[in-house]
């Protein structure tokens, strides 16, 4: 079943290793068809580089397995809570990548310092909170989307306008328009949080870029008027 | 028309990733015929793996496209204005390389503290004013080359002995003889810029080299007494 | 004798230049056959790549070399000891490996900053102390041992759930189920020193991660209840 | 002439890209037969991937050229006054290497923190002081070497035992046995620098290691009693 829809997101987790995004296993790309409403992930704890797209584990909304032998991501609930309450997105990675978990383990937003950042993410990339004990308990994976959903809404942010976002004491999720859109916002991310560290040794005091700044670069990357990229 | 510059454009944006100056399409080359008046650049938002001289868009000093069949890069009209306005320059290279980058976004100039820098830029590396409203609603990318030009010429800085500006918010552009001389630039003031961030580090008050070490080291890789590499 | 075995650790050590985690010959690892009491290690200052599984050095449990024509690593008599005292454990790896090594020389433990940390390390990676001038006189590898063993039982930490140790001037070592295991501790080890530093730049006064999140994670990985991975 | 020494310092200098010492042309290393007094050293400005033995530019100790159809390295004349005063070198490498030539900008010796600066480095590099503008003006190589010969004998050090200095407001040099003995010292200070920097913003007060473990470790690798590496 969907065969190009496995192939894209082999295809996305394969890019994870090469991008520097993660060492060992730590790090998952999944992709949704809407038209079937079936989703596939990687599954738990394979190595990248042995990675087919039959190994691609498919899923229908309610997370009943539909293909595939292999067990699916140990983070396969947030990503189900997080198609199922974002219609809007067709990806999802998350990574440990090195600088974006720094922000996520010193619960320090990611503020717009500069055009790189804004022409992807289109003001500061949020901290989602911490899971409390009865959280973990009952559904320590489900609770993780339902508190990003929780927290973009709290912020009026649209998942693909601000597709990053930063988990308290552990690490990023990212969506995107498909798999591999949201691994490239998972790269730009990861720059981005790279570039912020080293501001903020250069300049502690550092603001955010004027308004005008960020509202031309995101948008002529994106929406109605963008005149980046080929038409 | 003009299949040699079309070549040494492409080539010089393909050397971008493997020099580890950007990720993702953030970044562009471009090179100018001084003679036929015909300059060409990257296209917008293609990899750099896929790039072939056939891609390069061809314009004339109105900004006219003269051939190619690709949309030119965003920030044509940047490279537009600095070719009219500095005849010396025969390259450009506009990249978000990492340290670079962090220092356009503190809003911090970037002082000669080695040898390494003076080698390649004779002095303190300026940065660029951001750009207001009526600027970014008028026309961003040309008023980003006037805001170029106009600091250099404050400053009383030669565009070959000086080929590297830090636009404040924004990130760097380089110039060079040629579309390879402006990334060979690129690639030195990235490594000047992640050299004088770890030294800020260990040594917040540092100053600038002595000015007979700067003069020694510049002039001895560039002007007429030059003795640095073959004849 | 033991060729598996000896495939096994020459593959292992032959990974850690791949991993970024050797430079010149800084590294070796070593692993255990528990039936036969037989333990091989690399050979001393013999280049990664130049590396057969010949070449290993096949020691008894005593020290006595039992199969081998080179000289093996400066530091055997460091793992003997580990392997003597610490039966559950089957591979061991030392490196010199940046991140680690800072946190060594810096004498700081390293504490569980986020879940990164969680899943392969359960609470503070703790510090050994330094050896005095007896200690180095007489046997330095040896003692060096010694002091490893003391430290972790003085904390009452089993070495697979806290698989690595920094030696205080020195750097780290890890253990690990077997050769390949050991270094997949060191890869995460040095992983989450980076983070840990960049972590406390941002937030100098940051807490170790709450216990319940520290036990979620490292349990959903380890012990009877672990649901990471595949069957 | 003397192929034998033409191929070594040619793999020596085409390690330097490779091991990540050099970016564009920044560095050169050189190596000399003691008993034809003849040495050869790298030619300026040529790129390392296109180098071959027969452009080694070989020299006598009066620094003639005896046969080579390139010019020499800009730095010459230092490696020469090195050759003459140091007879116990083989070999010498300058680079510009980020972490080295970052403590040799903020003007900062480099204290020995670990065991990995103690297997190298017998004590503290030192940094050598810079050039006035006299010496600048009448024979700036050349007193390189002079301030670098001046340093050491200074603090009676043997270059063998610390092989390694920081030239203020420049970058490092360093020496060996033979031009790839030189150019491994080049790896572990650049390794060393790195390691130094970040236990320095760990902890801002930390002392050289106890005089008993730096003995131990230099020592266990070199001198009369040295155990490490094959017999």
């Amino acid at each position: 079943m969907l065969p190009e829809l496995r192939n894209q997101i082999c295809e996305a987790n394969r890019a994870l290793e090469p991008s520097g995004l993660v060492r060992l296993t730590w790090g998952n790309v999944s992709g949704i068809d809407r038209a079937s409403g079936l989703w596939g992930i990687k599954p738990s704890g394979v190595d990248y580089g042995a990675l087919t797209p039959e190994d691609i584990v498919l899923m229908d909304l309610e997370g009943n397995i539909v293909e595939g032998k292999l067990r699916p991501s140990s983070d396969t609930k947030t990503h189900l809570h997080l198609y199922r309450e974002f219609s809007e997105i067709g990806g999802i990675t998350h990574t440990h990548s090195l600088y974006a978990t720094v922000f996520s383990q010193a619960g320090r937003e990611l503020p717009c310092f500069g055009t790189t950042h804004a022409d992807h993410f289109y003001g500061t990339v949020p901290i989602v909170r911490a899971l409390n004990q009865d959280e973990v308990d009952e559904d320590y994976e489900h609770f993780t989307g339902v508190a990003i959903v929780e927290r973009l809404r709290e912020l009026r942010l649209n998942p693909l306008e601000m597709p990053a976002v930063l988990q308290r004491h552990h690490a990023p999720f990212t969506f995107g328009k498909n798999a591999m859109d949201s691994v490239k916002n998972s790269i730009a991310l990861e720059m981005c949080a790279q570039m912020a560290l080293s501001s903020l040794t250069l300049n502690p005091d550092l603001a955010s870029i004027p308004e005008h700044i960020l509202d031309k670069h995101h948008l002529r990357k994106h929406g109605p008027g963008a005149y980046y990229g080929q038409k």
